[in-house]
């Protein structure tokens, strides 16, 4: 809770954008609470902390575990940050009982998930995992045009000692803890979810342009109506994805140029959010996304760009069977449960054995002050959380 | 042209704001040209100028001519200010030949046509012609917060010696030259048009609450999804607009709260802008809009407000043939035309005989610097304007 109070707002949530101030405070009590207990913190150019706890094999790759401790401007205290903390909380009782593990472990909080300062977000884990070119993410702005290179740069020079290692280092497996952000843990009464993969999502924006035109004076026949148009895209791309009902699709932006109440729309900007459990049933709606944009368009012109690509993955059962056991030696309830949003575990999935533990969250609310996990469910999360930590950190072959 | 130069933008056009340091400007200069010529000037308390011509019969309720003199931001040189000017040279020709007419003629630059500083426009005809109620019309702001009660004062405030009179006098008869602001007199080659009538406007405001949400974790079942209802409206309302092809329905202006990419809408607030000559379309569809708003809100609430509503008229045939006849007398072509844009006309068709005539305007252009009427064209439309007034001028009975 001492973390809640650095960034905090005045209704309870908590704002702390990535590599700002209030990320650097943080940051050095994290760094100060390791140090207490023994860890060795260092970091890379991109600023992603890692708190290691040194393991009896120093050749064998480290079981990596943590999530974030950036929020949303309207965020709150457990998002991101629980996983990270549990991850502490996890290491420090396997400190106290004295258990050294075969293998290190390291806790990391990584830089900029939730891209409401830089976007797209999930810069640490991208960078981490050589998923994005390190140039173009370090040359994102955020809205007040600094450079993300200049801000991590800026955290760097705030640590007191802390070594910067580079990236893509060999890791044997990622486990990340977080609030469920959704609201099956708490309907089913069940503490710990053990999370079987994450649903598909494409993003996408839309451009239309047409012609601005005065509202009184130009007969529809003449008006490139870029309104019009795009009421139609969205109207038709709404019937495309009703089958199966299951499919999310949202539309969040729409700009429109001039949006003056007597001017026929000049251009109008929509973003496309889509997402789905099946890969198929995305890429299907992705093609039938494709074609409305152009049939549609009527005497506009309309161009789509896909932003953001990231299938619907599954978890490797083995992890996923380590954690039950984990959960079964706790005496810890646990059930299945698939991811809905998306986390930096989507990045480790593609370089390592990768797992997720979900802890409930009071009425599924998140990226929200209101956002709030019980102390009993989050104190059988750490347990499951340090067990699995055990068992993967003991293995020597993983 | 020297008015132009008041309130001149770089760019060729006028910025020239209601009731402005500009509009005294041109004001005061006026009052100058008029006084030149042995007109003389009075005004009233929204500040509409008024120049009069004595007639030979003072008993007589006079014939009024005009239009305005305050322009859109990115007005031109000749929306408004063509309709005061020619009457002033119309007046001086006769004044020049030494007619005085039987009534008098009062030259008229009514206030805030435009409705650009305070919105609605029309401040000068509503006031003089009681359409709107006095205090309603004086409370309104502009978007420095200044009301235009104040605003008119400062203007009075700077005449020298201009009496003051009240509002609602009779009138004989009013007629307003006007730029076209659309391309059919140019495409025919006509010089002079012979308004008809106006077309009929709607403008309403849609409001859809609904609730936000997670894009990625809340189910389409669940949602209340501002955004979506808002399109199944405009959808609705477009296909229901279709027939007959001619009605003008423009929604140009949308904004979403949160507007955020990954965020369902909670709120939408849209425009609807109807516009048809035939009032019984513009009603039919009117009903249509009301019930489709109820009909599509699905799981959201809706709201609609009609903010304005202007039917459509008819021009008396009576003043259509004086200013044919006055044409022919001046062998000059004519043609009748419709307008579809409001003008002061619109008001002072509902207390007295009114006409308009329009003038050419290069390509239909309007409300932008490359406004533009050639002089051929306006001294045309100035003979025709001034043989009117002196038929309407001379007639004993109207």
């Amino acid at each position: 809770m001492k973390l809640a109070e650095i960034g905090a707002r005045g209704d309870g949530g908590v704002d702390r954008p990535a590599l700002s101030a209030t990320e650097i405070e943080a940051r050095a009590l994290m760094v100060e609470w390791a140090r207490e207990i023994g860890l060795s913190p260092f970091t890379d150019p991109v600023a992603n902390l890692f708190l290691r706890y040194e393991g009896r094999d120093r050749t064998l790759p480290p079981i990596m575990v943590g999530s974030h401790i950036d929020s949303q401007p309207t965020g709150g205290r457990f998002d991101g940050v629980f996983g990270v903390l549990g991850a502490l909380e996890a290491v420090e009782a396997m400190i106290i009982n004295g258990e050294q593990p075969l293998r290190s472990i390291d806790i990391v909080a990584w830089t900029n998930e939730e891209g409401s300062r830089f976007s797209p977000g999930m810069s640490g884990s991208n960078l981490f995992t050589r998923a994005r070119p390190l140039d173009e993410v370090m040359a994102q702005r955020d809205a007040n045009g600094i450079v993300l290179r200049e801000a991590a740069r800026d955290v760097l020079s705030h640590d007191r000692d802390v070594p910067v290692k580079d990236f893509g280092r060999p890791v044997a497996a990622f486990i990340e803890a977080h609030i469920e952000q959704g609201p099956l843990l708490e309907k089913a009464g069940v503490p710990v979810g053990i999370v079987t993969g994450m649903q598909g999502t494409r993003r996408y924006r839309v451009k239309v342009k047409g012609e601005a035109a005065h509202a009184g004076t130009t007969i529809r026949s003449e008006r490139r109506d870029a309104m019009m148009a795009a009421v139609r895209m969205i109207s038709a791309i709404e019937a495309a994805t009703m089958d199966p009902a299951d499919v999310k699709l949202t539309v969040g932006l729409f700009q429109v140029t001039p949006n003056a109440p007597s001017v026929v729309p000049s251009e109008v900007l929509f973003s496309v959010d889509l997402r789905h459990p099946d890969n198929a049933v995305v890429d299907r709606v992705d093609e039938a996304i494709r074609r409305i944009v152009q049939d549609e368009r009527g005497p506009c012109e309309a161009e789509l760009n896909q932003i953001q690509y990231a299938p619907s993955l599954e978890f490797p059962q083995k992890i996923r069977d380590i954690i039950a056991a984990a959960a079964d030696r706790c005496s810890i309830p646990t059930m299945d449960i698939y991811s809905v949003a998306g986390h930096d575990a989507r990045q480790l999935h593609y370089v390592c054995p990768t797992g997720m533990i979900f802890v409930p969250c009071r009425a599924g609310i998140s990226h929200n002050p209101e956002e709030w996990a019980e102390k009993d469910d989050l104190v059988a999360c750490t347990k499951v959380l340090s067990e699995t930590l055990a068992i993967l950190a003991n293995s020597r072959s993983l």
